[in-house]
């Protein structure tokens, strides 16, 4: 699997999650970070093929759309159910991880101290409790978020749970927020127990505000 | 499959595609439309579990997300492929529509007509022949958007450009936009011709404005 570049800004936002599954299944690859001076001339280019980053070039292809590459990768490393009923289980929490990305954006762009507030003291809660509730659906909350080994479910909620709340810079403000759903605090603690190479990179990865 | 309940406002937007794929393929059912009036009390019932229509009720499940549905229609009804690099195909350009969809919303709810018309002049021309592009990517364009048959591909872009742009009201102000790209116009056409169902569901639906 040589060759494999992932093009995308110095952010986390929507190209961690990628760099996340690479290195959680020991895939090398080439993190190649966008400068902003860098990008018209990139983008002039043609790489983007619907204009935005990430592109992943892979496999002779250039992926585009974040959450295409995701599914693609996971299927393509084996992290991805087959029956359409666990599809349905898997997919329908990333949309609601997308959902609250959205929603959280939009918040913190209005620069109104007030809106941001709400979205954090009742928005968030609401929104774990019910990711909670979905982990719970599954071997009472004490597994994965579909079936029995580790889906997309579990990288992009572990992702959203981590750089949205728990990061180091966060977790002293909002890792709080997860004391409330005690299932889905355990499932971030398990999730990194099962990924030397993840704690790893968590520990040395280039530090992103966003 | 006695027993199917789409819940959803009396609106297009988010839940047109579920009730086209259904009359496509021919299979009956509720097409509750929820009155505003009527949402506060439905929603205190907890029938949405992550608080917002649409709702699919349909083999004992009550499913959420409207893309989550409509993939999980399309799996049911063989309205997809099995191959992960042809998964990617359908799922990028479904993103595609999303991210138009997104970015027109906004537009037309800052009311001001000036981003509004660059929208229709500038930014909409590009993404048909994006869009275009990908058509002719397969087959040279004269067929479906991946492989040899009808995929949510197809469901999703049909319904963007018929409900976007060609559907009676539309038509005559935007309709004009895809002399620029005629691949697609075929398209539209030729989608069509493959349901009088879905012909004589477009004749006879609700009319709405959004």
């Amino acid at each position: 699997m040589a060759g494999i570049t992932l093009y995308y800004f110095d952010l986390y936002a929507r190209g961690e999650l990628i760099r996340m599954i690479f290195t959680y299944h020991g895939v090398e690859f080439t993190d190649h970070r966008v400068a902003f001076a860098e990008w018209p001339e990139l983008s002039a280019s043609g790489l983007a093929e619907f204009g935005n980053l990430p592109v992943l070039e892979i496999d002779g292809l250039k992926l585009v759309e974040s959450r295409s590459i995701a599914r693609y990768l996971c299927q393509k490393f084996g992290y991805y159910p087959s029956d359409f009923t666990d599809i349905y289980w898997v997919e329908s929490v990333c949309d609601l991880k997308e959902d609250i990305f959205t929603a959280v954006a939009k918040a913190i762009w209005t620069k109104d101290p007030e809106t941001i507030a709400k979205v954090y003291s009742e928005d968030i809660p609401w929104w774990l409790q019910k990711i909670e509730a979905r982990l719970i659906r599954n071997n009472g909350g004490d597994g994965w978020f579909v079936g029995n080994s580790i889906t997309r479910a579990d990288f992009e909620i572990f992702e959203l749970l981590w750089d949205g709340l728990l990061r180091p810079g966060l977790n002293e403000k909002f890792g709080g927020l997860l004391m409330a759903t005690p299932k889905l605090d355990a499932f971030v603690k398990r999730f990194l127990e099962t990924s030397q190479r993840l704690r790893d990179y968590l520990e040395s990865r280039p530090k992103c505000d966003f």
